[in-house]
């Protein structure tokens, strides 16, 4: 006797994780190697040597109580670290007060959510999107209202505007955006704050911008990622090192809210106080205490853009329609059967993993990770193209 | 604008918070070494040398992908070495399918919580309690009824069976018990579990036996920790390493479902679902892969019994009436005034940090934790005798 909640929810399960267990069985059958999986957000390239050196070196430090609780919002001196490294990006006073280490960006997103949210509300999301958003919104009693973008995977802020209303508490942006690779620049971000601050005065309350954004260090072709703390007062931004140090198995994220928020101290007690509640508690202490190391080192951050180019070489050879990623791991081709369910199985008979767009909320497209072995890549070049010719033929 | 709920919690706050946070201004001000503080349940036992060893060895391991994303259930040879120990204690057939790892056992009871309960049900918690559990059950919309145990501490089974009706959907028990160190025996837990197993019948639904047990290793006196798996089918253990292993602050537990339970196999469905969606993903990585190690020392879990002994030894000399702790590290003493806040605040005046029983739904005691250097101890020797001195003279 589960939840009823949970159990509808089983049902509909996640398009990724679906992928992920029909192609632990196609691995089963067909051996490991013959099945080319670019169905996961996993990073491929592995922490710095930083990580393995530093842990060891903490691990040596002299003092007791380093594996102990800490304050629920972590080590002082790391989030001061994390501020220090905002206060670089965003160019505004930064502190410790302003940062909370988080369990990733999972938790982070639902601590921060919990924080903000009145049973009813409605988050506004831009499709397509990361399908977690969905539940992350439900486990507060809200709702999600779905947005799409452009062509171009771009803020339609004609429908954004059109999708306000006095039950929207929150818009959360994932810049650069999984699965689309789109990244939105400073010029978008604030087209998005305008619209925020036009719906905050007819509905008389505030509308947070909350900004998920673990890629915003995976960016290519010097793509700008616009500042969300530019954009609207009223924002939060959550983020890993997920996949910027590798560490997505290891959960170190953190939120940090705008420090020109209004009673940001009241908000900023409110997400130390459900990372409690919720029964986080705290950010990992072992990863929390290996970050400044990481900030230190030039060469911590993970360059995926070799991947990027050889994957989009052979989507482009192979006549794919896509637009070329600015950022994250992944691609975002047009399905060439105009039902991507249909084509995602297609692939899946020919031993290659890939997830529809349907569950990111824009059929018609199908999401690559390029978080892979160059090997993997290499060997889906005349299948891709087969599948290619074969919907085409189809 | 925060969250209405959340607004209204913090005000609420917590004893032990609230002591925390009065304890550092206490330290600011008259030193750090002039503050005794027994509010917090903090490990002070260090993890044992295998820990930093072993860290070190698996980071010297070859093979890629040691930190990404694993199964949201966990690495399935942890689970499988949770499982292993669950069977030594247990008698009964587990295996990994059985077991999810979790962020601390706190993560563990929300993700199990949201995994059974409705909207509205309740969930029976036995006072005193650890008072993270009425935010635990109100993240899923639910709510706590407290019931009273008896001058020992112990259940008292008519009260509960007079809680049960068409609401309650769990009982969540915590044995060894924070605050009062109860420890119950298998006939106490064969007590709860008939009661259970008749409410089962007379409401026709399902009740499970929740048992929150990260102090299960720490036992005194040959203490019988008795198993809620023998005590009732519809069951489930919460655990986690903060306290035997000193690990707090890594936040390393594990969720394991009665082998026996009908539809088990749904129920740890729906729990890693949660895991996945309540923004957890899965536990830590690093801290998953150094159990095996820790389970095959023998000299892994942490022995409180001296401090213990100085403890109880200490209160006795200054006439404080307590039942000694047959687990965990508190004592939870008579207040010897009878209003408990104003004794904790004479101790607070003294420079002597202690909970308020109030804080944990039993109100005429206080919470003195022994997780504390001997020395600290020690030097509360007359303060302690000093204090009950004063309030029987007031």
């Amino acid at each position: 006797m589960i939840s009823k909640e949970v159990k509808a929810d089983l049902k509909k399960g996640s398009w990724v994780r679906q992928m992920f267990d029909r192609g632990a069985e196609l691995k089963k059958q067909s051996g490991e190697d013959k099945v080319l999986d670019f169905s996961l957000g996993n990073p491929s390239i592995e922490p710095p040597q930083e990580f393995f050196n530093g842990i060891k070196e903490l691990l040596d430090e002299a003092g007791k109580g380093k594996h102990r609780y800490m304050p629920n919002a972590g080590f002082s001196n790391i989030r001061a670290a994390v501020a220090n490294q905002m206060q670089k990006v965003h160019n505004l006073e930064f502190s410790d007060k302003h940062v909370v280490m988080t369990v990733g960006a999972g938790g982070g997103l639902n601590i921060s959510l919990k924080s903000i949210l009145n049973p009813l509300d409605v988050v506004v999301v831009l499709a397509p999107f990361f399908m977690e958003y969905e539940f992350y919104v439900k486990n507060h009693g809200c709702m999600i209202r779905k947005v799409d973008t452009n062509e171009e995977f771009m803020p339609d802020l004609e429908a954004l505007e059109a999708a306000m209303s006095d039950k929207v508490r929150a818009v959360l942006v994932n810049s650069p955006n999984n699965p689309s690779g789109a990244v939105y620049s400073q010029e978008v971000m604030n087209g998005i704050g305008d619209v925020l601050k036009r719906a905050e005065k007819k509905y008389n309350r505030t509308i947070y911008l909350v900004s998920d954004e673990p890629y915003s260090k995976i960016l290519y072709d010097l793509a700008e990622h616009g500042s969300v703390f530019k954009a609207h007062v009223n924002s939060i931004i959550v983020s890993s090192h997920s996949k910027d140090f590798g560490l997505a198995g290891e959960r170190i994220g953190y939120v940090v809210v705008n420090p020109e928020i209004k009673n940001g101290e009241e908000l900023i007690d409110a997400i130390i106080f459900c990372n409690r509640t919720l029964g986080f508690v705290n950010a990992p202490a072992l990863i929390q205490r290996i970050l400044p190391r990481l900030y230190a080192s030039k060469d911590s951050t993970a360059d995926y853009s070799p991947l990027k180019e050889l994957a989009c070489n052979i989507l482009r050879e192979a006549n794919y329609e896509f637009i070329k990623p600015k950022g994250t791991f992944y691609i975002f081709p047009k399905s060439p059967l105009a039902n991507d369910l249909e084509f995602v199985d297609l692939a899946f008979k020919n031993n290659v993993l890939l997830v529809p767009g349907t569950g990111f909320g824009r059929s018609g497209y199908f999401r690559m990770s390029f978080a892979v072995e160059e090997d993997t890549l290499l060997k889906a070049k005349d299948v891709l193209k087969n599948l290619a010719d074969q919907a085409a033929g189809g």
